[in-house]
């Protein structure tokens, strides 16, 4: 990351735009503020300071909440209209003390962090003998009596994947194994962290008891942890754990939206709905997980902002309390499902360069796909297919036949760092960050001044 | 580090040792010792069973005396005569709780970890003000009145290097800030981590007080927390932070140098001294520091004592107390000063490929240095100068006139990793470490056999 950082920024953007230097048209306005988006610095002013003033800004919490106000007034200044908090309440859940250690054979401390809506053990800890299991269906095949009792040490082998494709199945281990491995009986669960890096920080994250399942310690071990563990048990010598972990859950708190628009000159042609999520997991201080997709998205908004009144209205969300359920976006759905909603895009995947663009557009607005493509293309960005899933905020009310963009970013270091200690700032390389202003800012301005109906759309199927 | 660990074996052996197809004696002892050792399993084991079945090691306390008693059981099993621990006493510090929070203007915390003979803050913590300085001259130069009751922030640029050469001046903030800011009245110190990473572990390390200076507590802030700090100062507002630091120092207690010999046929040869360190700081379990130093130097005599006895005695001694203090050295140079040492050489600069090779020979042994030099050049090993310097453990020894040999290794990114909590096997990559043992083996069968004398040479100035 150093060495991208390093380089200048316009050897970085002439890596990232071989042909800008090359294209007659200067004068074309998307090109236009597309190119001039490739100096953004807004996005990082955007990313440094929420980052720096507020840090970690985990859902529900007084730090999130100092978010919104940060948000609040950021946006304001920036000239936006219609600027605003949509409170809602939602459950909250919080980390307290996390330790694990060997007691036998080979004593030694080992790194976690609890998982979202983990039970808590006794102050006093939990210790028990360790039964480890290569695969989710391993443990799922695995007798109760082999589980009930013993902590459940469940691993897997994730590896990175640019279109961030290898999360959904390794994803799993944290989705599904806490609920089954309670289900059997065991005393807690301790998964390899949903990760494709080798640092020791563990990687958090949300999961939710199967109905009927009563609560376990549930917590997720750095990937040296994980592979320092296995090859404890490869000994074959009974190996037992002691845990501590006193997360708990604190009730309904606050969280809120914050909201700010792009007036368009005609109400009538449906709401560009575009954003991020302002909450963060509360280890890192959130930088790639979610700073960068508001301040993309902001940084994009506020150049069609600038350019003159766009047909359509962009409306911009900061969603909140996203990591811990995508409260956020059910709530804006709760409000806002009756407004007609042109199309929906959000960024939520780092903020390493846009590798493709994909669309869920009816036919007839074929010709503005292909106008947004042409549009991208100098950017080192490929037309995917008319498949894109919008991301867990925007997910509710694009499920109401609304269109949708994705504009997809490189994920191929993204599991190194996601949900993890190591979200910070430096994670974020500025001329990568830039290429994602440009491309939405292009797509922007097309979308937005297109008289074109983008939908309806059958929407994606969710899991 | 993965993408290393992808590539086949044969792959990797072929990169580092592009000539060796081509070489036309193969019966040569030399070369056919050096390369059946590109296929040593030897120093992986030693490595993996070390720090999977003892992990952290922390200089005399009870999980270093485990080591020592791993040590001595494999030592004995691989054959090696004289096998015993030679025990001897040293102050321990040992690390307690240590968190950093900032209180104003903008709530957070920080990542840090304690410095080798911190002061312990009240255990309900320290709260004042952070006054920040770019470098260690800016401290200096400062007047006391700026410090006084103050926590001084101390940070600097430290870039990696193959050489390791940053080391010496970014770690003298570490070695000799904390005693300037305590002379100058500071409440507490913290330092950037002297490291070349990104991560939020921070970097931990000994540091000792100045004489006549009244210790205070004293910690490195990861990269990013001190890139954090440092953006936080600049908005220019006061920084309060408050810091729990809870280390101790415990007393003398007992450390340990577990020496091995490879038997040679005329004891007036003198010894050749090899080895490394078997103590490791706390917080990861010491893989490249110095796991990797023990078994690279035991893998090489391993392969000398089974190829039948040489003519000088080879003598391993896998230090204790390395990281505190270097205790396990000046150990071993009050017990063994007086026996005639023929050449002394460490390995303690993690587990990547040796590119260098330097002696302290002197003019009469330049013979052996060129079969040295020869041996090892088709391992991708340049000869450099006849400047040696040794490792920390041999240097009191080697200051007695002895001759000195260095493999040097690659140190691009050890400073990514050196005392911190990423410190762990994965981080060894074995294609590397293979050919470590090869350079090893290849120097040990030329100097264990040769009759030339290559000392006495004038010893390394010690700073």
């Amino acid at each position: 990351m150093n060495i991208l950082k390093l380089a200048s920024r316009a050897t970085m953007i002439a890596a990232l735009v071989p042909t800008i230097a090359l294209a007659a048209q200067r004068s074309h306005p998307v090109e236009t503020l597309r190119d001039a988006a490739l100096n953004d610095d807004l996005a990082w002013e955007i990313s440094e300071g929420l980052t720096t003033e507020v840090g970690q800004r985990m859902a529900g919490t007084e730090a999130e909440a100092r978010a919104r106000t940060w948000a609040v007034a950021r946006l304001k200044a920036l000239g936006f209209a219609n600027v605003r908090i949509e409170p809602f309440d939602m459950p909250v859940w919080v980390r307290g003390a996390e330790t694990a250690e060997i007691i036998a054979p080979f004593p030694q401390k080992l790194v976690l962090a609890a998982l979202g809506n983990s039970a808590a053990t006794p102050a006093s800890g939990l210790t028990a003998e360790v039964i480890g299991f290569a695969s989710l269906d391993a443990l799922i095949a695995a007798p109760a009596e082999q589980v009930r009792g013993r902590i459940v040490f469940l691993t897997h082998r994730m590896g990175p994947t640019q279109d961030g494709s290898s999360y959904r199945p390794f994803g799993a281990v944290r989705q599904l194994g806490p609920s089954e491995a309670a289900r059997k009986g065991a005393a807690a669960i301790v998964i390899r962290s949903v990760g494709t890096d080798h640092h020791r920080g563990a990687h958090s994250g949300a999961q939710s008891w199967a109905t009927g399942v009563t609560p376990i310690p549930a917590a997720a071990l750095s990937v040296p942890d994980a592979e320092q563990l296995e090859r404890i048990l490869k000994r074959g010598k009974p190996v037992s754990m002691r845990l501590v972990l006193t997360p708990r859950q604190t009730g309904l708190r606050q969280s809120g939206n914050v909201v700010a628009e792009v007036p368009g000159r005609d109400a009538k042609a449906g709401i560009i709905l575009i954003g991020g999520h302002l909450d963060s997991w509360d280890q890192g201080t959130g930088a790639i997980d979610d700073a960068a997709g508001i301040a993309i998205t902001a940084a994009a908004a506020k150049r069609i902002l600038d350019a003159g009144r766009p047909l359509r209205t962009i409306r911009l969300v900061w969603f909140g309390a996203e990591e811990v359920g995508a409260f956020g976006g059910i709530a804006y759905q709760a409000r806002h499902a009756a407004e007609k909603h042109a199309l929906v895009a959000e960024s939520d995947f780092g903020a390493d360069r846009v590798w493709r663009f994909d669309t869920r557009f009816a036919d007839a607005a074929s010709p503005t796909a292909k106008a947004i493509a042409s549009a991208l293309l100098p950017l080192g960005i490929a037309r995917g297919g008319n498949e894109a899933r919008g991301g867990s905020d925007v997910g509710p009310v694009a499920g109401t036949r609304g269109a949708i963009v994705d504009l997809r970013q490189d994920g191929t270091r993204y599991f190194d760092v996601h949900h993890t200690p190591d979200d910070t700032l430096d994670k974020i390389d500025p001329a990568q960050l830039r290429q994602n202003v440009a491309a939405w800012t292009a797509m922007l301005a097309v979308a937005a001044n297109s008289a074109e109906e983008f939908g309806p759309v059958t929407p994606p199927a969710r899991p």
